[in-house]
């Protein structure tokens, strides 16, 4: 820490992203919730050595024509969009642009653990709304809120969801604050919030490209809502950094858009292999929460979370284990190919069998 | 505006960027001091099929291959450098993060029209110092200032450059304030400041992947500076937007730094038609300030410079106008292509006989 540190600062602990080893050769990388299938192909042909050479160009800081079909796609209007360099610097500009006169921001106790370091950095008061005892969001208990809500959904890293009616409901009875739905896992089954932002204007919808369109590298994130909430993320970006997207990301952003067919085809192969992998889990005793998500959540009596995460880690399979109260049993597995899974489960089960 | 935006935020008035054409091919475009030269050749190997396939994967947080490669170029510890998406991005966190108790930023009043927003945004009291009558920043004017120094060098727009030494008094008279030296500009004839991190732990160096490089669309900026001062900037970058380098921004700007001798010739080649180029303006009667950047500010007493600007665009030019007191006279155009330049002396020609 350096003497020019602002004291506002001194005591924030930044989020720890998963771990990103540095050669990924023989490992199985099943931690951080990234697609096992590559971008879609029109990415590979649309970054070409002409739009390499253009990039001593700056790129269009609206974004036009990846903002254009994005709202093609969700039947929007291309006001109701903008788009960010990340998921998380949507996050980040929502949470400066909207901290209201008390500073409240309500989430579930168990969720994205970056909500706490955004309330921290913007001087937000973080509520840590309880989950149910079966780890479920209860949408009753956002109801009246004097504050943001900020909910992703489905739930990370439960995997659980709440239907598009519960999420109305959330929004029906909090018509003076704003609803943030964090919507990164949506695509594998989830409901989405966007057909109701027409006629709700407390709804703001944040998704990104990392999980469903295979491009967590290229850092592209949305943010859906009425127009004057998207104006307002617009004010902050262009106060902060205007040239938000690269080139290239825009144009592959565009293109995983624009083929709707190989995304349809990758989320649904996805959700089956989850699926399968739920089941295969639960033959070997595993305790799996019902995930819409592209990773499960679980837990055996037999084994630690802790344990079986780093016994996982010597079989050179990377899952995500979180310390923390209430879910330190649990491990949390991205779904990768049918492969992976099936590779993960031999592992399991050799496992399971050493200490049993 | 929707009713969520913190009151704060009403009256912000975002940063203009310089106008990005859809489409520039029957333009010449000098209004923004990109590169007109292509990233060097490694850019077009390096982004391959295969790494576009990676792009499923998430980057690399802590962007290790790029910060190893700039702190060997400049003779820094890794410790002592952090890259940023843009350096717009790196301005955005260091204000943010050495926000004084005072909450005062000294910058020139002719500078970077986006101190002013950052000051704006982060509730800091921007102080303009004012130039001297030759558009020259007064080092002297600094000395003791009760608060954080922000000085771009070269200065845009107006180009004009203080040497390394005149930076070092400033920090030498500044020892308890932060003093940031913003060198988007430095490679073009410019002393960067960089062989003074050693000495002062007080000096944070700002640089840029856009210019130089040739990869504004890449958006890749750099901070070099005590390592404390680094440590800091990371700490906001991990609590606000850890992923926020691409992997191909990663693999390109590696590339860019690497190839040093594609770098020396066109930087070199660049400022060579700079100083040609001035030598033709004033010919034509122009008043060009001594530029040391890959832009140069210039003014007629025959024609204003919203006239000159628009009598340009008609004939397919564009360069940046500021309708700003004090250089409301002035146009900044940046050096492109020997052939460019020279269209540009003809149509000036043009211009001046018709008013003549």
């Amino acid at each position: 820490m350096s003497r020019f540190l602002s004291r506002q600062y001194e005591n924030l602990e930044p989020y720890t992203p998963g771990e990103q080893p540095k050669s990924i050769s023989r490992l199985i990388k099943l931690n951080t919730n990234e697609n096992p299938y590559p971008p879609c192909p029109g990415v590979l042909e649309v970054i070409n050595d002409e739009e390499l050479n253009k990039l001593k160009l700056y790129s269009d800081p609206e974004a036009s024509q990846l903002v254009e079909v994005i709202a093609e796609f969700n039947g929007l209007d291309k006001s109701q969009v903008m788009v960010g360099n990340g998921s998380d610097e949507i996050l980040a500009f929502a949470f400066m642009a909207f901290r209201n006169e008390g500073n409240k921001i309500f989430y579930p106790e168990i969720s994205y653990s970056f909500y706490p370091v955004y309330c921290d950095i913007f001087n937000a008061s973080g509520v840590k709304v309880p989950l149910d005892k079966n780890f479920k969001v209860v949408p009753e208990d956002y109801y009246n809120a004097d504050g943001t809500i900020v909910i992703t959904n489905p739930n990370a890293p439960t995997g659980i969801a709440l239907t598009r009616e519960e999420i109305r409901e959330i929004l029906q009875h909090n018509k003076d604050n704003l609803v943030i739905i964090d919507e990164a896992y949506v695509d594998f089954g989830g409901e989405s919030a966007v057909p109701l932002i027409d006629e709700y204007d407390n709804l703001l919808v944040i998704q990104t490209f990392s999980k469903s369109r295979s491009l967590a590298g290229a850092r592209i994130g949305m943010a859906m809502g009425a127009s004057e909430i998207i104006e307002d993320l617009n004010r902050i970006k262009f106060s902060f950094n205007p040239y938000n997207l690269n080139r290239l990301s825009i144009l592959a952003g565009t293109e995983a858009i624009k083929d709707r067919d190989y995304f349809e085809k990758t989320t649904a192969l996805i959700a089956d292999t989850r699926d399968s992998f739920v089941k295969e889990m639960k033959m070997l005793g595993f305790k799996v929460l019902p995930s819409k998500a592209n990773f499960v959540f679980a837990a055996s009596e037999e084994i630690s979370g802790e344990e079986y995460f780093k016994a996982l880690r010597n079989a050179g399979i990377i899952v995500r284990y979180f310390k923390k109260p209430l879910i330190e049993n649990f491990v949390r597995i991205t779904v990768g190919t049918p492969e992976e899974m099936k590779e993960l489960v031999n592992e399991t089960r050799k496992i399971m069998q050493a200490i049993r």
